[in-house]
């Protein structure tokens, strides 16, 4: 492909002149130019430079919005709070680089006296998502902790919002030192990045079949590098008996942003009670969705919703827009969930879920065994806390978060959050995406052993002159 | 291979009875049984049992040590100091595991409540090493962190040291529950081991052709999974002008446990000063290695200094045993170095080193930038500080630990150690084999959101009935 191409998703019409895409060859240009002295900036340093990206994204974001509504169609109410959320991601990881509590420092006085630091992988590569077109994106949270950690970025544009791209990409050269940052466009040049020898970790959320494909390829490297990516989820919902209000929300939670969501309620597992069901179908059929973000996404939402994995619950309607979709929900119960769930738990991007019922706790505990790995689990508890203590034993092996009595949609930017799970949620199950923790996975250990005071990098030095948090052992 | 045959390196004769290898349809057995409830218990009872294991182990000491001593020929000081290291670590776990600091509890008080945990990733594979036939085998460093962390463990038995393998597992068998541990021997059985879908992570030390298949086997499944592998390391030592004391350092470093140590100091830059090289070649000169430790190790040394990479600086002696090799080093300048730095910084297992010489502190810079990834650099410096900063600033991007005025070999087990670096040192840069942080490979997080207080895991409630620490946000 030599250029890429925006369209709208109200109108399919193309929104502006399609964007260059960059030739694998410019691709060793920009590894090259990559800084080698960002990295040696000190945490405070970064810090600001962090503030300052997020203010200059808060200073455009109208402009933003208006680019990003014209490609994604997501709405300027919801689009400015996700440049909010951006700035807020930039400025939390500013925060944390102040507490010095990311280089995890300890001391070990020995002999041998070993110190431990932690220092920037290198260079990094991010995709940008199609959902978040700036939360998840060219300044999202991947870009945010890897430029905290101290590492260049060079982010791969999304081809379901380039000009968004190119305008965030704008004010991150505009506002950050040379090599700090770079955007390329285009998947030729996507699958250059991960082969660059210069290129020393990846980031990315997106599809199984794409993130598999750039996976294979960062692990068949001479010298294979670390690939962070998040690959889909189907986010189980349990309903146990006794629980209530189920139905309002779950159809919220699945229609909410068209369904395009991560943490998407796929799954919702009920017991087999016809009023329950009753009030499921309503709730959805009183739903309606929005355009979907790009023809890829479209023409994969109709195919599998035609094909029917299972019988029709419910269908809400198509709201206004070229590639606008009806919600809709199937229905089966769990022995046919466990006979065939291999197919029947490959996520559908957009507002389509499955209803499976089951008719006591052993048949829905044998169903949930045969979840694969998920970002989330949901339970909504009756009275029983037996019960609810039997589907989290099964369900925290699947996941890396665990909902009471809510729904997985909205993920919270905290410390404490983990967005993360067994395959294929994370390919990388020890690490998170959301979270202040997101930047351990652009940091490697470096211990010094004997090291002289003077040449120690400075959170290492026995004065403590950044007055950093440390362990000393002993 | 249907049996592993153990042998003496001092006369090439078998050791006892060859042990059955265990046929894959077996691994399925083994892996079935893995127990699901370790994880579950508390830390304070997994702390318990990693003591129990170390008392059981220092128990039966001199037995164990005298089978090792014949499948290795690595004498008895060495085997019985190895195998006080052994149960010093699994001690340390029983501490750590009784702070509940490995947990790295979490709070964010919200709205959404989100607290996280950690928890076992489920039961994990470990492969061990040949020359380390206590501390990185069937009671090493990567079993006692995984068992520590709430993970059953298979291990798979070293063909260097089969009867040493049986006799510990023997040990570990009937002092853990059952299903916390189990070994397995033969190649076969470890390659279903890494294929099979109840495995949920690897660790592995070894070489860099069976690594990386093994590496490429677990990223190659329908769901990867983490694989901890450590697969060779050439550990560049630099000698800045001015240094001294080098030359007999080096040799005893070189030719410590016949050279078999993956910290063993395989490339040494030095000025290039005839003086130095004559005290270096005398001091190699006047060293003798014992027997190595199998026929393939003793095949590979041969055929490696046989071919003779550059001209031979210095040779010793090869001391008594069937498989005894003479240590040898070999020289060359910087310039061809870097010509021919990808076949010159390949690993050989052995006494065997590398000098390369060096003009000016540029020449000497250039050099270092072809270095691949290791898991040791060490500098010995002299007055110039800023050579010493200059030549640290390239190395700890090459490696994980910085040594001083010192030598790689003897890695301390300490709370600060980082053993890893850049591939091919580690497959996975961010975390470390020894040390307390190795537990964190086998960890992975959980959130809980708006969970019950009365339902959520002891380290998580409010009122801390463990008092375990804990992060709250704000």
């Amino acid at each position: 492909m030599s250029a890429v191409q925006g369209f709208d998703p109200r109108t399919a019409a193309p929104v502006g002149e399609p964007v260059p895409a960059t030739a694998a060859a410019e691709v060793d240009a920009v590894v090259a130019a990559a800084s080698r002295t960002w990295a040696d900036t000190s945490p405070a340093d970064r810090a600001l430079a962090l503030d300052a990206v997020a203010d200059a994204l808060d200073a455009d974001c109208a402009r933003l919005v208006e680019i990003a509504d014209a490609e994604t169609a997501l709405g300027v109410p919801r689009l400015t709070g996700e440049v909010g959320r951006t700035t807020g991601q930039l400025r939390m990881f500013a925060s944390l680089l102040r507490t010095g509590a990311h280089l995890n420092v300890v001391f070990s006085p020995g002999p041998p006296d070993v110190r431990r630091t932690r220092q920037a992988i290198g260079p990094v590569a991010v995709f940008s998502a199609s959902n978040f077109p700036f939360a998840f994106s060219v300044a999202g949270g991947d870009t945010a902790s890897a430029l905290a950690a101290g590492c260049p970025v060079v982010v791969k544009a999304h081809e379901a919002h380039p000009r968004t791209s190119l305008a965030v990409a704008e004010i991150l050269r505009r506002t950050l030192p040379e090599g700090v940052f770079a955007l390329v466009t285009g998947r030729e040049a996507g699958t250059a990045l991960v082969r660059h020898p210069g290129i020393r970790a990846v980031g990315f959320t997106g599809s199984l079949a794409g993130g598999r494909a750039l996976f294979d390829l960062a692990q068949g490297r001479p010298d294979p590098i670390p690939f962070y990516g998040e690959l889909g989820s189907v986010n189980p919902v349990v309903v146990l008996p006794g629980a209530s209000g189920v139905a309002e929300g779950y159809a919220a939670s699945l229609t909410l942003g068209a369904g395009q969501f991560c943490t998407n309620p796929g799954l919702l597992f009920v017991p087999d009670d016809a009023v329950l069901l009753d009030e499921i179908a309503q709730a959805v059929g009183g739903t309606t969705a929005g355009p979907l973000l790009s023809p890829g996404i479209h023409r994969s939402y109709v195919d599998h919703t035609a094909a029917g994995p299972a019988r029709v619950l419910a269908t809400g309607t198509a709201g206004e827009g070229a590639w606008a979709v009806a919600p809709v929900v199937f229905a089966t119960d769990a022995a046919d969930f466990v006979a065939r769930a291999e197919s029947l738990t490959e996520e559908t991007f957009g507002p389509s879920g499955l209803v499976v019922t089951y008719r006591d706790l052993d048949t829905l505990l044998a169903a949930l065994e045969a979840l694969p790995g998920s970002l989330t689990g949901s339970v909504h508890a009756g009275a029983d806390d037996s019960a609810t203590l039997k589907v989290a034993a099964i369900l925290r092996t699947r996941v890396g978060r665990l909902v009471h009595n809510g729904w997985p949609t909205g993920v919270a930017v905290c410390w404490a959050m983990h967005h993360g799970g067994p395959w294929p949620a994370s390919t990388a199950p020890a690490h998170t995406s959301v979270g202040t923790a997101a930047i351990d996975r652009w940091l490697v250990p470096i211990a010094y052993q004997d090291w002289p005071e003077h040449l120690l990098p400075p959170e290492l030095r026995t004065d403590n002159p950044l007055g950093f948090p440390r362990t000393v052992q002993g």
